[in-house]
Formats: structure tokens, C-alpha cells, sequence
């Protein structure tokens, strides 16, 4: 039964993620599920609601972008979840706990992951931008913008996000540095920090590389 | 003199770096250029040939991604670059062992390159696609491509290069682990070993990550 209610689930969200940016592409997902799986046993969460609500988690990612930022996709992507797990006759009081995941993984306007499960979403989500891959979908995201591979002058008074100037060692310095400083639980804290020294170690690398040093 | 002549290569050579794509932008020239004076001393190069020759050695790479690959830039920046010295009145012997580094720079069809510069320039070259540099040109590249950031399950048998289904990782697997072993000098070969190894120690990292256990 469950089995069969994951493959319908995963079935259905399918069409949000066609030609989504690469960075939070279905493959996305799929990490940020390997780690919550990982990390909810650790902190003794509820593994099924853990696992719908990743697997939704970026349902409007897809609005978000096409609304240039208007549309936000985690309340978006709340009463998209809603819709859906109701069309697969998932039971009400569950899924008002994937919902409140789903709401508070982006951690804005207020709304605070209060439940294991959203802590957990929410963490999983944020170390998927950290470390080797993070380091990746940086880069992969500055090519997909069409921007440098890597600034030799890079201007960090312009604030301009997401322009050819952008590059993934501005995002590592305006943004992945302070990921780490975000986990809400012991398990993720413990990977980000890992994960975080990595990425100090990338880009302290790339910079000698660059110069001619290494 | 030197300055000045510099100065007005470097003016002519800007506008065909105009949307060539990520990777081989005019910070890879920079790049390359950083690392050839620093091995080109140490392999006792004509410093001045070679960063004549690095500056011209991409000048042809537009035309070859618009061509689709039938224009090959080694050879066609040959040409330029000579037209482009004739222009700025550089003399006709140094002229010729420029041209010598620019066509045998991608040692392709028994282009081969004899002299210290050609060989250091082909090696800095090379060691820009690999080490972190060339780990964040790999994933800027899928990016531009509009590809995943990290395949789960690659395919290798399928060898279509540059399709939506190219990744980093895939690029990694079927051409950088090779590059260390076409040095074609000492310090180049040095410096091919260390980036081989970082570059060897991040994808084994960043299959961990994307699995859970990092």
C-alpha cells in the first residue's frame, strides 16, 4: 500500500519539474530525500511524513521562477501539496504535517519549522546547497545565467543577484558561508560543519589556482 | 614599448571573447596566462612569445563553436593570429613561433608542439579543465547546457557529448582523469598530479553527499 501510494505520489509531481533550473531540478529532491532519510533517523522523525513532504517540498518551485520571485514556493507549494495528497486520498491529519513542512522549509515571513519533520526538511534542504555539491549546483547555476566561471574581480558592493555578473564564488561568500550558522538540528549541524570546511577548502583552492599558484 | 604593444592586443582580442560560452570566456585566457608565465619560468620559455601566444591562442574559439566544431580553433587562430600581429607590425620570426604554440595547442591531427612555448601553453591550458577550476568549468558548462548538476545514474555507453544528459560528473569519468597524463613538461605534470588528486577526492566526495553519508 505504501509502496504503491509513493509510486502514484512521485508519478504526479513529475510535470512540475520539467524544465526547472538545474539546481532544483528533480535530482534535487531525490539528495535532499537521501539526507532526510538519513538525518530523520538520527533525530526520530516520522519517516513517512518526512519522505512526502521532501518529495513535495519544491512542487512551485517552477511558479516561483516564472513569477521572477513573486509567487513564493514553499506557501505555494503548501496548498499545491494539499491538493494533490487529497487527490490520492492521503488522510487529513497527516497531511497537515507535510503541509506545515512544506510552508516553513524556507524559513521566511515568520513561518518557523516547528516539527522534527520540517526541521528536518529544512535542513536537508539547506546542506543540498553546501559542500562538493553545493559547490556544483553554484556553478552550474552561473553557467545556466550564462556568467564567468570565476571573477578575478569580484564586486561584492553590487548587490545585483542572479546577473552575469553573479558567480558561484559570490554566492559562496554572500550566502554558503553562513548556511552552516542555519541548522536546526544536531545531526545537520554536524554535516554542515563538515561540509562547510570543504567549501573553505574549495574555494581558498581555486583562488591559488587561479593565480597561478597551484 | 612592451606595455603599449600589450595594451593594443589586448584591445584587439576583446571583441571575440564577445558570448563565447562560460568556459572559455577571456578569464580563461587570464587564467592560462597566470599559469604559463609561472611554468614558462620555470621551463626557461621566451616569456614574451608565450603570453603573446596565450592571449591569441582562443581568438578562433567562437568561430568554432559556431561552426559546430567543422572550424577547428587551433588552427584557424593561427590564422588570426598572424593577421592580427601583421596588423600591430610584430615581427615576422617571432610572428611564426607564436603561430607555432596557437595551431599545435590542441595537438590534434599530428599538430604537434616542438618548441618550450607550445609545450607550456599546451599544458596550461590543459591544467585549466582540471583541479577546482576545472571542476567549477565542468558543472558552469552543464549548467550553460541546461543539464543535471549530478547524475544518479550515468550512462557512459551513450557517448553524445553536450546534450542535456552531460554532466560533471560524466566529463570527469571520460576525459579529465585523463589530462594528467598528457603533460607535455615537468611543471606541468607536477601540478596535473596535485589537481588530478583534488579533483579525484571532490567527485568521491560529492557521491557521498548525494547519497546521505556526507
Amino acid at each position: 500500500m505504501e509502496e504503491e501510494f509513493f509510486g502514484k505520489l512521485r508519478e504526479k509531481i513529475l510535470p512540475y519539474f520539467e524544465g526547472v533550473n538545474p539546481c532544483h531540478d528533480i535530482s534535487h529532491t531525490e539528495r535532499v530525500l537521501n539526507l532526510a532519510l538519513a538525518i530523520g533517523e538520527e533525530e526520530g522523525a516520522n519517516l513517512e511524513i518526512l519522505e512526502v513532504a521532501v518529495l513535495l517540498h519544491d512542487v512551485a518551485r517552477k511558479e516561483q521562477d516564472e513569477s521572477r520571485g513573486t509567487v513564493c514556493h514553499a506557501g505555494r507549494g503548501g496548498e499545491m501539496a494539499k491538493e494533490i495528497l487529497d487527490e490520492l486520498g492521503y488522510p487529513l491529519d497527516k497531511i497537515e504535517k507535510v503541509v506545515h513542512c512544506i510552508e516553513t522549509h524556507r524559513f521566511r515571513k515568520g513561518n518557523v519549522p516547528e516539527s522534527v519533520e520540517a526541521k528536518v526538511l529544512y535542513d536537508s534542504d539547506k546542506l543540498d546547497s553546501i559542500g562538493a555539491i553545493g559547490i556544483g549546483r553554484a556553478f552550474s547555476f552561473s553557467g545556466y545565467l550564462g556568467s564567468h566561471v570565476h571573477f578575478l574581480d569580484l564586486d561584492l558592493t553590487d548587490d545585483e543577484e542572479y546577473g552575469e555578473k553573479d558567480c558561484a564564488y559570490r554566492e559562496f561568500l554572500t550566502k554558503l558561508l553562513k548556511v552552516k550558522d542555519k541548522m536546526l538540528t544536531e545531526r545537520g549541524r554536524e554535516l554542515a560543519e563538515e561540509r562547510h570546511d570543504f567549501m573553505v577548502e574549495f574555494f581558498d583552492r581555486i583562488n591559488k589556482e587561479v593565480g597561478g599558484e597551484l
